[in-house]
């Protein structure tokens, strides 16, 4: 085995992440569980890393640096925030040490715009921005890390100028299940996706985002009317919130500003399903190997020296 | 007691409002209850409706001029839809005899959009835009009836040439209940609402529709990082879902569009705010005085002659 060079630990509300790197770059081993922030909480985020990392027998020499809701107020140990405008290798240099470990543990902050109009914070994703650019890069840049609560970053020359926060993933869950469209949608087959449906809803909200709760009503009225499918419902309550999504998070941004997407499996696919609709130029890029490649650029900035 | 001339009823899917009209115009006596279409549905539509009129000791000879829900396939007698375009005129005398009864009983028509883009259907506001319009009115006019699904008409020379249904009502609830932002207005006053926060989203969300989604999370971090408070933070949720109808509604009308308001109580209030602050030109109506007034219109319409 070769040499471990540090451990990456992708730590969430909700899931926890641990990669052990290699001093080649690459990975030795990997721990998946669902101890995340709300548990590790309770439990001990002391207790539930070591464990994780007695399981892969890293050596107490090995450092490790860390992201996301760990270093929240309610997290291990506040990483706080950095302001932005903020440059991306601001963040690499920005983790905070946990006292009072034999080990060497680094967490990075998040971000904070502070912006009385269009206050918001960030804590993880910045890490996967990081790795999905790189800490250059050139011109305007917009990054979608769409979700529960999707973030879109716009970065201009290597800095982050801002970000949005669209509440598309948990507005999709309570609409479906808490409204009369809950209705309109029982029984959608999600192994059978509508694609034309959705795609017609995608380009209908861009379009016209100030018909946003009209559109959704139309998959009931679709229904009484029309024969809509529940299927189809579905694909156009979630077509609807992510034509809305696109259109704000790219309405300050020039129109030819390339687009990455970091995302996984189905959010990754309707996502590019989207943008394809729209005709928006995109690069993607999976979530896990973004925060991965995030994670080792601080890394190295941090122990390389 | 003048002579009465008809009994005009308003029966929605949860409310049951009867007045008696003299042939004087005046009211000669009322009655509500919670008997609407899903009670009646069960307890018999004809039992329901002779209670009242016996309470009221109404002759036989009475006849009755019913709108709302009981004129739904799940209603009394299906009284169907009109589509539109229609003049406000075809509405009065598209009523359904209801077969069977002792007394001349008649139910309304809805209207229905059909159209593949935006179906939609309203059953009951008609009636109430009947009677805030009256059968004439030049020029464009929008009318607004807010409420758990708003309905927006607008009519042209006395045509309705198009609706539309925003969820604005149901998605508050939903928001302020299922998602994350039920932290954010945990505890808020709703006696003492907050008109600044609530004004300022009303004119954002109608600035920048597409950025709703977003706008709603600030309602959080806006409390993470501005000590914004609970009632500031309903008020913000309200004002963008309010701002983003209005914005939607109007988008397709020229900008002096005069704006009719038909609602009463708090939902009167708080769309008066919202169109204050948007510097619109509107008249306010009563919504029980319009559903009356249409109610009338249509009884001397069938009945008169």
């Amino acid at each position: 085995m070769a040499n471990p060079a540090y451990v990456a630990v992708d730590w969430g509300t909700s899931s926890f992440r641990l990669w052990l790197i290699g001093a080649d770059g690459n990975i030795l081993g990997e721990r998946r569980s669902g101890e995340g922030m709300m548990t590790a909480a309770k439990t001990g985020f002391a207790d539930v890393l070591n464990a994780h990392l007695a399981a892969l027998s890293v050596p107490e020499s090995v450092p490790v640096i860390a992201c996301g809701m760990v270093g929240a107020k309610q997290g291990w140990v506040e990483a706080g925030y950095i302001d932005v405008p903020a440059s991306l290798s601001s963040i690499l240099t920005g983790a905070v040490s946990v006292p009072g470990q034999s080990r060497d543990v680094r967490i990075l902050p998040g971000l904070a715009q502070r912006d009385k109009a269009a206050p918001d914070v960030i804590r993880g994703e910045e890490t996967q921005l990081l790795g999905a650019l790189g800490p250059g890069g050139r011109g305007m840049q917009a990054v979608c890390m769409p979700g529960t609560h999707s973030k879109w970053v716009h970065v201009q020359d290597g800095d982050v100028i801002g970000f949005s926060t669209f509440m598309t993933g948990e507005l999709f869950d309570a609409i479906s299940k808490h409204t009369i469209l809950s209705h309109a949608v029982a029984g959608a087959d999600d192994a059978r996706a509508d694609n034309s449906a959705f795609k017609a809803a995608v380009s209908t909200a861009f379009r016209q985002p100030a018909m946003a709760t009209n559109l959704f009503f139309t998959a009931r009225s679709g229904q009484l009317l029309h024969g809509l499918t529940a299927t189809g419902a579905q694909a156009k309550i979630s077509g609807t919130l992510i034509g809305l999504e696109i259109a704000g998070a790219l309405s300050d941004v020039p129109t030819d500003t390339p687009v990455t997407l970091v995302a996984s499996g189905r959010l990754q696919s309707l996502y590019e399903t989207a943008f394809k609709s729209l005709s928006l130029k995109y690069t993607s890029i999976d979530a896990d190997t973004a925060v991965r490649r995030g994670l080792s650029a601080a890394a190295e900035a941090i122990w390389s020296n």
